[in-house]
């Protein structure tokens, strides 16, 4: 947690004399304490995981967390999640209009700068916070795979894998170390359920993973099947097993 | 009770330094201190039912914490009840618009969306305070039935079962432990009436329980009269005389 | 009066840690040290009682504290009674407007949920403090005889008897011990200005008395003539001599 | 003076714990620390009386305390006389209108009705303060005579007789003491005129006091010239010599 | 210096709980800091008179505190200059649509209402500080002379002379001795040029005084050259050298 | 450096117990953090100049600090240059209007009074803080030769010759000895290169002065060339070498 | 850090007793912890030149600090990125505009002064935080080569060569000893990518280096690739082995 200088903590907009802005910094805080999401570009095609504590009688075969903004867009939240279907829905208004007046679909990257334009105001303008969300928006489009990070500063930038939320540093180290340009969607999917398994309290089971995929050839968000997931779950297992 | 952080409980829309929005959960305290609410999916419907302390020369048949949205959605609310009656308006107001836009009822969830979107612009913008109040949504449409519930956060999050307000956590508990997924109408009442019983001081009679009812078939919301409680009502003395 | 938690007492529209909107719980507090209003159901009509203080001098023959809203409807009120009159104003719009729009009259029903929607308001948004004033509403519509009950908060409740005001506590308490459902409005009077003697300073006499009567016939509110008033109140001294 | 809750007394439109509006009671004290204004009804007509203390230099022959709204009604102040004006520019287009909109005078009390919630609004909103100024309000109208007090809560109350300003409560002890309802209105100057000396540093002469008259015939305001003034002070200072 | 009560000098537009508004107290006090202006009626005109201090390479034939309001009216000014010169538009504005609208010229009884009705709206309204300026305003209309004084509370009074700004008690107690109402044009000329010297720190010269004449036959105001000023320079010396 | 009174040096647009505007002081101090400007009138023509110190790789044959308003009128800057920039376009639209609505050209005091009504309007409202910034207006009219100083609080006033920025206090003084009404332009320049000498660190060269003339003749305002600096620099060297 | 005045560096736009905006100050100090951001002229174009920390997995081949405004201007960045991004948006408008309106491309001159007069209203009106970003604007235009420095404060300044950013001090002194009028292009990116080797954690290696180009021929932007960069990057270690 941040030590919080006197005063300059509570002022949306205000700068400390060290040129930080706090709220933004406790609204990134807020990202830390959510659960965690990542995105992986593969050669084939990109995914989306996120994990998602349940209570018992939640309905647990939908997501809170995973987003599709359009046909080949999809979108991963840690954080605020009220605030983050805000921005969704900011998304998707964006990726309609860009179909109507270009007749063509949206680039992954204009959501991106969008999304993280709109962020932005957030912080300048006095009569409302920052976002407290971080979002992982990945598609594929004219340009091929796009995955992007944006967060509540308002800043975007693009990665080839990333992650979000409680014990993304240790999934972020584990990502460097295992990330390879030419990963297969296959691996890709282990590696991330991997990851989540890494920082999650339960190790084992499928019911807190979610997984989205945007294959290159479909160009279609896909929400991965309770059986498939278990599949590549398996295959962790096994892996670890053998190490 | 929330321990106050200096300050960050003041601002309506700061985050505090452990990125968190104290007035948000302050509002769901609001939500702990009303009385209890909650909400049954069954096999054959869905019901919702409420604790209502009556002083003795108030209106008893009527309710103050179930509201009718449209012909096939009720909701039932704990907390600051005025807040309530403004989200139901709301409500009331978008499953009207989608039947002369769209010439189709509304969707349970497509309310919960839009109470809970609702309710995350209070949490974000200055010139108001969040909502004290929580909601469960329910209904039968024409993807089955929905069980919804969403908070002055604006989460919402679909259930089988779900309890609010005062004793939410002792019922919720009872809930997990007793639900089944091919539980009948009946037995959801049963259910119900125990869970009032489990925390409220009367633990006998029913003139402080209301209960309404959406059945699979006619889709259609029905306060229950008074003799169809007191039957539910026996029901629960002679199962517990049992054990 | 309420322990004042620094701070939170405050800010118009913000939570405390523990739930309570201090403001609106202030304003309350504004109604308890107004003069006694109350409403009591009979089988044949309903009547509005108010205590009204007036100096020497002043015109005593009128009231400050109750309202015609309508033919059929009135209105007495406790607390900050300059707040009472912008929420007749508004209800008096209101009971045209039903007329106009639908060419009937208002229902009593309907009037007390405008009322209290407007107090919610006042209660939610900065800018402006919440309304200092209860408001005690009967009158007699297609539904029978209604009696409603709005404050501060947005709350509206139907009672068959209810008073409001300083000694409130204590005539509701005799109320509850003495109304029945078969009561005559004759008797109803009786037992109104019993209430006032109660708890005001002076025991006898009735220049501090107002009474307003709407019958169920003619569906008409009449300000009771001080002879009529006088009557009464020789049999509440006649009942007290017996006892 | 009023104590000083820490707190309380800044916000223009917050209630304290104890249900009260500092800003509203501290507007009143400047009404208190305003030199007397008073008005009495007669059995030929209504005057309104004011103390104007004057510099040296000052236009004596004029008043910055008594105004006249339309033909038939005067209007005298005490407290913070530019917010007087304000209100009395208001009081003035409400009457024109009325002229022009029902082709008749307005009645007094609509009058006073009108500038009543036009202070109301003054407590209830922030961005203004209230209102430093307590307005008598007398005229003839078809009712016959009325004479009104309005003040700084939004408060307004008919009188036969009444003051205000600084030495008010020993006026009106006086008044409540003298005031009989069949004094003519020869008397009801001289009952002015008195309660002017009973307060005022200057215990004789005129030249500090403004009278303005409106018979019941002529139903239109006259300002008492000086010798006319003289003439009752005269009869005050026989009266006190005789006693 | 008025004593500092702890915070009731800060809010704009807010009562102390003795009734005052300190803002509005404290724009006065920068009225006493100013300079000295005066205004004297006479029989055959009225006469507007400043001390102004002016550096040495300041071009010292022009006046910043007499404006010119139409060609019958002047003005003087004493406290914070560039708020007078806001007063002045705005005066100016109001006499010109009088002569569009009435085909008339303006009273100058108008203009002084006028500008002190907008002086009040700065004393009510939160956004803006109350004026920093009292403003004498002299004239010859159809009603005669005309000498007003306005100050920041709004208030606006007529004189037959009157002195502002710093010194201007000790003048005003010179006025009151030495003013007479059959004074002739050139008498006043002289008592308003002794009036600057009583509190100017030069004593003699005439470099640093302003004065302007409005005479009954032509009703024009005309700025008095140098040369004039220095004539009536010289009759104060001789009048001082005898006594 | 001021002493801060608490508090009062905070608000906008607040009165000091004493009378002062705190904000518009503290502008007038940035002023005088500001390099040095000044202007000069003589008798063929005006000149403003001013000191402007240069990074080593800036481009040094512009100016940040003399600005052309219209081709007969230039403007001189000391303190927050931002700001000027500001007032800079503000006059500019004001002297094309003035060519537009009146087909001539614009008078240089009604620049100045136009620029310091601008100012004055950030003294008095929230929402925005003063200029920190005063502005020398230099040009050649109809009126012949107009030199003005505008300041942060909004006053404007006609010089002969005026310094403003740090170390203006001992310029004034020097001009005040060595100004004459019949200086030649040739004089003038020398004295103002003179006086940037008396205050600048650098004592020598010409690379941190900037010199803007316009002479009656052509009236219209002229960039002085690095060669005419030097000649003037030389002079002044030699004169105080002869000294 | 800037020693922290007691209160003055928390309100937006309020000066402090020393005539200082400490909010644009704190800005710009947000600046001063920006990595390295430079720009150089040469004879035969201008270069901008960032440096970039990037995390292992971020896509390394783009530039967040980097942004083409126009064909022939392009801008490069220090501070809070995000807020670069508004401003950059704001500038390309601009430019488009400039085209459509006059049908040719805007001057770099008018883009840095149109940049730098949006940053000063931040730093004046309430209800927004200045801007946390400088700008280097860079192009070449019929004036030929043009290179401003826009920072938080709403100044701009033109620069031969100029560096912001962590370490700028340092590089700013080292391109006063070695910049020279007649540098070549070639030279120039040398002496960049030299400073940014200076202060960078990483004294080899170009993946944290982003150079781009404008040569005055093409008078159009282009991003240097990797090839080129390292080719430079070369002559600058065998500069430094030689020395």
């Amino acid at each position: 947690m941040l030590p919080a200088a006197a005063g300059y903590d509570r002022g949306i907009t205000v700068f400390s004399p060290d040129g930080r802005l706090y709220q933004v910094e406790y609204a990134i805080e807020t990202v830390r304490r959510g659960t965690l999401a990542l995105g992986i570009k593969s050669t084939d095609g990109v995914i989306l995981a996120v994990e998602e504590k349940t209570r018992k009688l939640q309905i647990s075969n939908v997501t809170q967390k995973i987003f599709q903004i359009d046909d080949h867009i999809g979108l991963a939240a840690a954080g605020y999640i009220p605030d983050a279907r805000t921005q969704v829905d900011h998304a998707r208004f964006f990726a309609q209009s860009n179909r109507l007046i270009y007749d063509e679909v949206v680039d992954v990257e204009g959501v991106a700068k969008n999304l993280a334009d709109m962020a932005q105001q957030y912080t300048q303008y006095a009569g409302a916070r920052p976002f407290g969300v971080a979002l992982i928006l990945a598609g594929v489009d004219k340009n091929g795979i796009g995955l992007y990070l944006t967060d509540p500063s308002g800043t975007y930038i693009g990665y080839d894998a990333v992650a979000i939320g409680a014990g993304s540093e240790q999934v972020t180290e584990h990502l460097e170390k295992n990330y390879r340009n030419d990963i297969s969607l296959d691996k890709a999917c282990v590696l991330a359920i991997e990851s989540i398994f890494m920082v999650s309290e339960e190790k084992t089971g499928t019911k807190h993973i979610r997984l989205a995929v945007i294959d290159s050839k479909s160009k279609t968000l896909r929400m991965m099947p309770l059986e498939e997931i278990e599949n590549y779950s398996k295959q962790v297992q096994d892996k670890e097993s053998q190490s």
